[in-house]
């Protein structure tokens, strides 16, 4: 990164996770990539899925808003597309980005056409790409679905039953296996200062990146300092898991990633004594800070995870 | 109207005649203002209506388009917001358009608000307005709907039935009677330079402006040019009415109205021997050319009717 320049920064992950990690990044560049999880079956994005076997847009949409300019065309744009349709009716539930993203996705051949479209209605900071331009679906296997036969390992199907799941997670697949991912998602992260994952749901929007081949590749080799962030606490799908098991399940799915810097909130990283010396071991720095909002809400506040990526990346 | 500045023309129509109106219009002016009924109850409109309870959006969605700036961006939008979802899914049918408008309308008060967002998206050439904030319904007294009681006079309700019934109409009402004028359309046709009504469906599209009193006293009181564009040929509606017979419904519906200009396609005046004269008797000039597309379809060709109407907006 020459001096002066602001970093190249790429911000994988999904759902409310990716929308914390971009608000924070919009604050330290504008050369920005989002790169999506495209396995969502729940909600409008999966009702879209059933009516148009298209990819799930909810996710993309949510990137796209977090990126939207601080003008007032891109902020009421981006309030504008959050919008959901109210009711009981055929509408209902419905976001009208997601919407906008499936008719464009009917109309253009390539998805990122329609989505570059809505950055440029929202006048983004940044890019947002799938992940994959294939829909995914995530299988998840899980130990003590039965609490009758707590050793029977069983296989779950869907991201947002996983997500829901309060089983443990012993491993998740992608369906198909190995798809293709973007070839701009793996350009930008072989050209990026620094790379990002997570936080956000661990096995339906933080590992599915470790499987698609290509960007596990890319993520292996750049030349791109590796920051993870962990989540503020567990969710119901890594429920009970410390800290040092969420960076050790990303090892099992990806051998050989190496991280460079760990951001984990204080109180989480406190509840776990050997995670500086398991980073340490993984040749890797922790930076534990207070992270969470006020109020007790499990999320970041966009202002102190900036602060600390801020420092990670210009670092 | 100023020597060197491009006149002040309000168009009031709805439906595909507004929209032919437009794309001539536009050739002319981009000081345009277009006025749109708000009476549809079919198709994704209707289904928006009773959804939701709004205006009625297609019309108003097919008026933006008409008017979208000759550039890419204008193009693609306007181009991406006719769409419609294909299928027999929840959303199939519905103009990705028309729900963007609907998603606008119920988080902005002012429906003109959300209009004229969809307007800088389109960098559309004038503005287009509701004729009142109101849906509306149209109710129609025909003749001879039941073929064993001819004489029998019935009461056919809502637009889209109207628009399609071949019994002879006698008269249309607006439903709520005496509705309010949207308070910007009326201002624009004080201000015009010309107004322009028609072409389009002549009781569901054209005559309906003429029963909003505000917009009925606009258009008598205005110093404009009031110019009256009749169809290539009769609709369903009108099936077997003579050209004359066109005219003089408005004046049944808005007594008092004075016509400068009308417009014929010269096939279809050539079927009226008194309509020449007819027009004269009304204080006005008959202007027949050739104005319709070729291969057949009632619909008028852009550039002949730009031509016309460049004649005698700028006469």
């Amino acid at each position: 990164m020459s001096f002066g320049v602001l970093p190249r920064v790429v911000a994988l992950g999904g759902g409310h996770g990716l929308s914390a990690s971009l608000t924070a990044l919009r604050r330290i560049t504008d050369r920005l990539t989002a790169v999506v999880t495209v396995a969502d079956d729940g909600g409008s994005s999966g009702r879209l899925r059933d009516e148009f076997h298209i990819l799930p847009p909810g996710d993309l949409r949510m990137a796209l808003a977090a990126l939207c300019s601080d003008d007032n065309v891109g902020r009421t744009w981006a309030n504008v597309l959050q919008w959901r349709f109210a009711g009981e009716g055929p509408l209902a539930g419905h976001a009208i980005g997601n919407l906008l993203i499936a008719a464009l996705w009917q109309q253009f051949d390539d998805p990122v056409e329609g989505l570059d479209m809505v950055g440029d209605l929202l006048r983004t900071r940044g890019r947002v790409l799938p992940m994959s331009s294939v829909p995914l679906e995530i299988e998840a296997d899980v130990l003590g679905l039965d609490p009758f036969e707590p050793d029977e390992v069983c296989t779950l199907s869907g991201q947002s039953t996983v997500a829901k799941s309060r089983a443990t997670v012993q491993a998740i697949r992608l369906i198909p296996e190995a798809p293709p991912a973007r070839a701009e998602a793996v350009q930008a992260i072989m050209q990026a200062d620094s790379v990002v994952l997570g936080p956000g749901s661990w096995f339906t929007s933080v590992i599915p990146h470790l499987l698609v081949p290509d960007l596990a590749k890319a993520l292996l080799t750049t030349t791109a300092r590796r920051i993870l962030v962990l989540n503020i606490a567990p969710a119901d799908e890594t429920d009970g898991f410390s800290a040092s098991r969420h960076i050790e399940l990303l090892a099992e799915h990806a051998p050989g990633l190496r991280l460079d810097v760990v951001v984990a909130d204080e109180q989480f990283a406190d509840t776990d004594p050997h995670l500086g010396s398991y980073v340490a071991s993984l040749g890797g720095r922790l930076v534990s800070a207070d992270l969470a909002v006020r109020g007790g809400a499990a999320q970041h506040d966009p202002n102190r995870l900036a602060s600390v990526l801020h420092e990670v990346i210009n670092a």
